[in-house]
């Protein structure tokens, strides 16, 4: 097995924060020390770096199939733009046909995920849960595939009643399994998509208006509601709105294991990008939308003590051709917006730089927490002995400034572009291998695997 | 016209508390004043009585068709039953049908409720709202029907979907009308109740059981938050839970217009009634349910401190062989229990022996509310020159037990069985006319009138 | 007795809205009816006026001598000018000396309030309370002096330890009497005031940092606490911070029974006031201080929805020239601001007019509240047969410029110079005597009585 | 330096949980790995067992002198009994004498505490602070002396007013130190105290009644009040009220620094013990007091979700015989429990084995907490290269039960006495010495060292 020895880095998890070295034999984290002696394959100079455990991004959608258009990123060139940015596991959704059971959908998946760079797990959407369908989802947690995913929204398409979800809360929970939602208020915003449509209100900036912040609040403490009932831990994803927020706070504290995760996008960007109602704020179209300015200060908040503990993309990226399907009518935009390459920048300029993160916390909402949550840690999420060695170099003295152009990221803009972080990693390496060298990809197509994930690891 | 001297009394007002003289001419109150001078066609001497306010209860069923069963107080034995206690308003509901006009069924509810002994209102029930019945919300404004009320459970007969819902409260608000919820998750419910019927559970205590305090106080939310972002007030109707209610009391303080209402039976019974599984549950069978006795105190309180605004019943009596209906299967047990009668009874005991309230809280929640919250201030809810003249001379120094032997409701029993009360009624006037002297009843069948009622009348 | 008839007013008490006559016998109210009778000495004419009971300012202090100097409205100037603003009662204040006995101040502070115009009460300040002076707390309740006040603040003339707080409250509890607290942390304020004048920092903008906002909630939380200890209800004088309102309102909703008084001058105005630093700000030098603009509408909310229950003044004029013994030293400023007068107005403009409320909440919170705290309902506070006739004709048609060139307050300037208010009284009735019509004075000096106060009336 | 091999143990920190291998050279752990070749001087096997970090903790009083009586543990036997129940590091603390400066106070202890045999720390109370004391507050920081405590009860010996706490607050945070208070509201407690003796009410269950919760609750939201003021951290020592921990939560929520710290006696014992009015009680007097059953809950859940950071002890034992100088008045018995031998014991059995709590929960509040607080980290706290080799091994399978007739505390009884612990030490390293191995000690005294402590530490 090759031997890798990365030497007097300053090794950070979501705890620790020492100077040693770390021996790598194959795949694995062999062991740790001070001034280990130096007989491996290759050796890092880690000296100046923060020696990081890969980043996990929890909520991807690579190569998705959402009727009009397909997310431009497809497996191969998503894992490797993640790769860029410091994050070296991925988890990515599969959808149940509405009619259909759910593994018909899964190995149409795998076929496509085998093309991965990195290692990635799945969750499972579930759009139709009659009782006999009960027990594929025991199946599914066999197979490692741990988490389930539910809409509260797009009543003709994915769309569960809430009875329905109790039921799935329930019986994942059961098993040790998680239950994750979609949480916006269906009935409400097709109201006001309907109302908007029938006005002539078809511009991008009518988008954010038809899912207002009352939309996700409401459903978030519904499902949260029904989660408490159930006795089962709920995990919401994309918390976009402050209010939603203040749900999962208010849980928390009377003792409910309810989880946020939130992305980039609700926490660097702002409802500026719809404001003038031009077209370009077709490609701020994501759902739920981008909220106001005085928004984005709570979701920090929250993330950096733990109200929220994971910072996830909902990677799903579209290029401007794509979102011109949209115009003339807002509701046919692709939604989506890119962010694996960037969610570790962002995290690290928004957390570390500005907000005073200690660079434990950085690590926790980047790699441990969605580690733990999702069947993961310790193989993944850690520096440790016997852990998978996906370690970053993180280098604070080298900038990086996001740009399209340079991206590996397949599509033709940036939300954040021009940004300046003022670190970057300088080495990713994963599962032993090193597939990023300063911006120089040295991956392998397929060198990825499947994940499967264990249960009951909610409690982070 | 005939006139009425009420001398000496100790009247109470939702504010004043004063001895005074009461000149009534016709319907009216002419004048109050210190030692009126006596030419009246009628003296009655209230020394020593609380001269207060008639009651409004703002939530009765009489004669209601549920299907299987009509509730079986008519409008004239179910509003003797009301003077009885001290109310001389009641507001009944008509239920448009799932797929008709809101009048069709408005005119039946009129040509029923003639027979009535006091005045009386009515709120439409909204089972059913596509764009073109907008206009007849409009329209029923118009003639005085100014509250409309929706269901978030009953999915197969009366639930409306959250669009609608918001698209009503958007509507009435905008003609100063005020919506009123039944706030319990309907699917959740469904989902406990075929869950309980497929185990064999069929008791009356798996009622209870089927409708928890979540699915309850998660209604409660969404319709506030649907509220909230309509900018329209919202009347919660029977809080039966002290978690719903401390949902109104949340959104109280952020300012929203949110309003709840509590019933005697949530106040002053327990789900002890349910405990042993025998039938005899049933005659306790109501929605929503009553709850564990822990549940009473908080419910008083904020009655008391004006989180809740009003009492009212829920009027719904059926006989022990009505309630027969549902032995084998408790979803078929007619949901109701009766209280009309005994409604200011449980109040004064209750608030104002029991809890300490001053008689201003007892005027204020029993009638004074009601009439600001629906339209008939000051007509209706005070003593004042102008205002109707329903009055009630409350002697605190009579007591009264309840017996279902010798009430009016015309019911086989009475949930308050043997209570007594340290004061009741000793004369009830409604519009200038004596209708019980003591418990001796001498009014005439027909003798109430509609009620057409005012809008913009929320801010109590 | 003289007899005066009011026709055909809207009369409003802080329940009531309806058009009537009043008639009045001495000094009281005798009767009020439709259309009554003209036999009176004196008509006046109502119609198109609110007609309400005159206000009630419980927190004044005239020709109070603060040992520099002496607060420049005497007993009768302070009383003319309250009555020309619609106030009919004033409660002021005696401040025990900090050695000994309550009765030496009491008997001086009588012999001085007796050339007041309008009726009149006392409040007691302790300064000292030795266990041998508890005994004449109980003598004061009985002489109708139902309340005492205790600061937090000023160590070395006025303030008490926490044990002697507890022991106060426990004892006037006993009695059914009521504790205020001028709520503010003493050492902390002393704190910054040293650090300040060490550092030359001695202009009036220091006033109010010296006074920071933690320092009034803080104390306000900490006598809440000892009042919830003691099961004792406790008023919070000139709450002038948002958050020291907070903890009254989170007091109220875990069913303390805490109550909160504010003052024109921390609704109205805002810190800018002392922003430039120069001497201009002396005249806005009260304590505690008036604060930041974005303060104003939580204490406008809180006042709107019975958080806080009371609008007082805090009237304690001092002329341009006596504020100039704090040039150089802004520990030196006579603190004051003039108030008596324009109390109402301002409730009227910024509650009634700018804010939606109803006249009854209006006349709730100028009159009744008070009148219900302070143990002088039924007499003051409201509109009812056998009410004292103190009663305002506000006229919504007739607009006043507050202007110091004609105010009837004896100081040379008003903090309100130049605002407009929409509607003022036109009549001002106290104890049946009109002693303003429009803008003119037609009492007499010494017309005024004292009030013996009642106990047990904190239950509004 | 000697070597030490750890072989096959199940490593837990604060984050991790892995099998590993851990090598220690002299004082420091020098590698982490799987397998690590075995040439140590000594081998130990761990497998089966979990390897944590030594426990610390930052609250005991070793032979301290309280006037009439001096603690019973001395450092020797104090630390020894610390170490047999897994504890390797203490933090005691230093007295200023009320008139003297702090270092007179400190040599003393220095010479006390070298005969300790773990390392230890010491905090600084604070009981006087005149401005010319505030540079040896920054002298006392450079010599690792970063924290300050501070009381708000004792009037007479120790208590502060809050303007110099305030001071010293803003002077120690200025230097990165942490200021900690006991918060009891002094007056408050002193009043009762007074009152119950004056009553003859001198036994050992009016300790309790004379120390409300109200008093604990309100001096502890005075000094958060006072921190956030000052923008600076604070921590809250022995937070025995959940009312207490409710200021600390609702404080931290809000974004100030807080922190709390609770004790065994106030997780697992309850105020029953002080309930017969006997003498017997007073073996359970300490301040604040134990609380009600229904306090405990609460407490463990703030301590398990991070509302609580730390459990540390309040060691303070007294013999039965010392506690004798209090029969007859319950104010002169020496106020303290033992504790630092069970501290860990109570935490593994109530936290992990009673509420599921997590291994690294339980590593996180019993050492890692600690060590960042308090400017230990990463010396100590963690499992990590480079750290000090304090190393226990919990062998889950190895029950104790606490018995005074077995235990290194020198005292003749145990509040926990028969309590039994599922898993224990087996074996305790302290900077690379086994010092226990099984029940037996092997340490040698005067092994400990004084521990320099760093500053800025508070972000856990």
């Amino acid at each position: 097995m090759t031997t890798t020895l990365i030497k007097n880095g300053r090794i950070i998890t979501a705890t620790e924060d020492y100077v040693a070295d770390i021996f790598v034999e194959g795949d694995q984290i062999k062991s740790i020390g001070a001034d280990l002696p130096g007989q491996a394959d290759r050796t890092i100079d880690a000296r100046g770096k923060y020696v990081i455990p890969g980043g996990i991004d929890p909520h991807t959608h690579m190569e998705l199939n959402v009727g009009a258009a397909i997310s431009s990123d497809d497996f191969e060139s998503g894992t490797i733009a993640a790769a860029h940015g410091g994050t070296t596991t991925i988890i990515d959704f599969v959808t149940q046909s509405r009619t259909g059971a759910m593994h018909a959908a899964l190995d149409a998946w795998r076929a496509q995920a085998e093309k991965s760079v990195i290692d990635y797990g799945v969750h499972m959407i579930i759009a139709n849960l009659p009782d006999d369908l009960l027990s594929e989802m025991d199946a599914l947690i066999g197979e490692g595939i741990t988490s389930f995913k539910m809409f509260t929204a797009y009543p003709d398409r994915l769309q569960l009643d809430d009875g329905t979800i109790f039921k799935a809360m329930t019986r994942a929970h059961t098993n040790g399994a998680l239950v994750m939602v979609h949480a916006e208020n269906g009935a409400l915003i097709d109201y006001h998509i309907a109302k908007f449509l029938a006005e002539g209100k078809t511009t991008p900036n009518y988008h954010p208006l038809s899912r207002p912040h009352a939309s996700e609040a409401e459903a978030t403490h519904r499902v949260i509601a029904l989660a408490e009932l159930a006795g089962a831990p709920v995990y919401i994803v994309h918390v976009s709105s402050r209010y939603a927020m203040d749900e999962i706070r208010a849980a928390r504290e009377r003792g409910v294991r309810a989880f946020g995760e939130t992305c980039p996008q609700y926490l660097a960007l702002a409802s500026e990008q719809y404001a003038d109602g031009s077209f370009d704020g077709a490609r701020f179209v994501c759902s739920p939308p981008i909220r106001e300015r005085a928004n984005q200060e709570p979701l920090w908040r929250a993330l950096g003590v733990d109200v929220l503990q994971t910072l996830a993309t909902d990677h799903c990226p579209f290029t401007t051709k794509q979102k011109e399907l949209g115009r003339g009518n807002f509701t046919k935009i692709p939604n989506g917006v890119p962010g694996v390459e960037n969610r570790m920048h962002i995290a690290y300029q928004g957390g570390v730089v500005q907000r005073g993160w200690s660079m434990n916390r950085f690590v926790q909402v980047t790699s441990t927490a969605a580690a733990k949550l999702f069947g993961l840690f310790p193989r993944k999420g850690t520096i440790a002995v016997g852990s998978d060695a996906d370690i970053v170099l993180w280098d604070p003295a080298r900038p990086y400034t996001i740009r399209a152009a340079t991206q590996f990221t397949r599509v033709d803009y940036n939300p954040y572009e021009g940004t300046t972080i003022d670190g970057s990693p300088s080495r990713v390496i994963a599962r032993g291998r090193v597939i990023f060298e300063d911006d120089k990809y040295l991956g392998k197509r397929g060198q990825g695997e499947f994940l499967r994930r264990g249960t009951g690891a909610v409690a982070v």
